[in-house]
């Protein structure tokens, strides 16, 4: 659902969602979450707190920005986000908050955090965080925690209605940072795409292709389909696979192409991990090319 | 405490506690906890979210079984549970929501996971899941994510008061589907039980004989007790251990015998783990004798 | 901010705050975190429930002892934590709670967990836990989980308000158990501390020395530091690092020292782990000499 700037900036929908969803490459071992909950508890204590994950590899902005595409919308408009997947922390890069056509809030570094949901959903806003008003009280010496010490206070002051969110910052009319993301391709019968994200605990595999794509090109459930995956123009893997609705309709252990809980074409093994057992991993580089047999 | 079925259906003590426990194999790694908890907070805000545990090893519905069984009496009457350990999403296995006499709801898959509760605590009533009404809008081409799309919405929503449990679905008048589980028999003084789970953090036996039994058999605190564990009719272990209220009875590293926070038998290492130091395991196959020296 | 132990007790601010947050060894592979939770929203359903960290490793009470003091200011005053790393469960040790010159209290076994923040916070009272009226209802049985039975459903009924903080149970006057903790020594320019924690998630060493004590030595921003660890007494590492605000200032892979999140010194590597490159670890015996060249 799109929704219009002008109205959101009116409506404050943030407002009454009082919610603050985090997420990092923290781990779950120290305070670290804790005290960002804390800091946030502190601007209102009837603010919900929630997280995504903070298991993101660290400094992994690619997974960081394909975990928000993937759980955003599921959250309520007006639901404000936290993430912070911040190798540069304390250095050049910007700190922002952005609004999104869905009506999400996401406060983040400024360092490609953003650019599934820059492409997937559209940005209608991005502010530069005044770190002079929007820092933790006394947190003036302490360069290594923007999570604790501005992104999750400046989270909660919008979420708890504190600031709107103009007095986040100063308007930035450039771009926000964009990682490379290129786009799937349907010729002759054939679809070509990128293997965006593994489906860690099971060990599938997820593609930027969608479902609509795939049938519009003429495939459909029960087809045999060819597969095959390249690693830097070299094929690593080729197989027929069929194309199924559940895991259920190959024997534990086979192979199927499904549409994963994103609408989008994944690889997996019934029972098992795809990745595990063909060494097929995930990112820059890895290529996938469905055609018909 | 037992409750009776119509005083329940009446009083629809979750709409009270309007509290929704998640449980799932899914791990901490990606988005998948937080889009179920989206899916609840967008049917009700107001609603109290609440995790289990989300590291059940994948596929494993033993151990979801025994982990609710763990866990849900330790919450209020009315609170509902929704677990999803579903290694046949999409296919034939039914989607069930079950009250207990406990008075805990519990929304699953029904593949054995309602195993334990069954037994130990009682089904008043168990429903199907009507999918054209409690299934989250637009969500009819995924076929992979019944977590979020079908368990957590239809858990919100009984939380929630926006259905009533008559309105999951259609009664179920057969069994749920039923692991097997062995009793503990007491004979001649000694007792032979089955090895039922791990207590993972610890390295600690949980065994399925209730501390009613042991000491009914005329075991006492401060006995020495011989302890046999057999692997498909293999001794693997035999050794005699004391039976201990605490585990600082015995020194750091030493072996004992104890009652659990289940009020089941256990056999620990002071401050070690005893898997890892003789190789027992749990589950199928394993079987634990107890008798007197 | 240090308050009043009088007016602290008049004003009770932990039944306005009515949050209890959790930490303990654990683990997040089964239930038993989730049961605390439970029987804390039995006392009281309005009561908020957070988690500080269950991943403490198991019986590492110096551990618990750090996270405590690096996370409970974070927190409003009020703020009641329940700490359970308990190698002694069910054994002789005391079960307490604190109330804090900052206004929090923590509910835990006296064993040391109270270290840091008896020396950096302090303790205005310390009072034993009454397990005759301070214990879950037919729990008596269950001598293994007082995380459970005694310190949620206490640390709970404090936030609720159903006890005050005198109906705990009697007053202690001893000192609570302490663990060794040197403190940092300035001499001739030259700094000497102790590695007292790993930031396990980055591999970077946290020492005791805070940045006061490091800026009043003569240290500056910019300065190449000599830097000397031993393990008792025997060198293990020694190097020339410059003192940064941000990771960023030397290139990724390079070494340096910075001031932490708690304003201590610390040693990192920038995207790198320091513990994994030069082997060196935290905690008894390890020495740290900042020296200028």
């Amino acid at each position: 659902m799109k929704m219009d700037k002008d109205t959101l900036k009116r409506e404050e929908p943030w407002r009454q969602r009082k919610t603050v969803v985090f997420m990092s490459d923290f781990g779950y071992q120290d305070g670290a979450v804790s005290a960002m909950h804390g800091v946030a508890d502190q601007v209102d204590s009837s603010l919900k707190l929630e997280d995504l994950t903070h298991d993101i590899p660290q400094f992994n902005i690619w997974e960081a920005s394909y975990r928000l595409i993937q759980t955003v919308e599921y959250w309520a408009p007006g639901t404000v986000f936290v993430s912070v997947v911040d190798p540069g922390v304390g250095s050049e890069r910007e700190s922002v908050a952005v609004l999104l056509s869905s009506g999400h809030i996401i406060v983040t570094p400024d360092n490609g955090t953003l650019s599934h949901v820059a492409k997937g959903i559209g940005i209608l806003e991005r502010r530069r965080i005044s770190e002079v008003t929007n820092r933790l009280k006394d947190s003036q010496r302490s360069y290594t925690f923007y999570g604790r010490d501005v992104y999750a206070y400046t989270g909660a002051r919008l979420a708890a209605g504190v600031i709107t969110f103009d007095e986040v910052g100063p308007l930035l009319d450039n771009e926000p940072v964009m990682l490379e993301m290129n786009d799937p391709l349907s010729e002759d019968g054939c679809i070509t795409g990128s293997i965006d994200i593994l489906d860690t605990r099971y060990g599938s595999l997820w593609t930027n292709i969608p479902d609509t794509l795939f049938f519009s090109s003429g495939f459909s459930y029960g087809d045999k389909i060819r597969v095959d995956i390249e690693y830097r123009d070299r094929t690593v893997y080729g197989c027929t696979l069929p194309f199924c609705r559940n895991f259920t309709e190959v024997e534990k252990g086979e192979s199927l192409i499904y549409i994963n809980s994103l609408l989008d074409v994944g690889i997996a093994v019934n029972q098992g991990s795809f990745t595990d057992l063909y060494g097929v991993k995930t990112g820059m580089g890895w290529k996938i090319r469905f055609s018909r047999i």
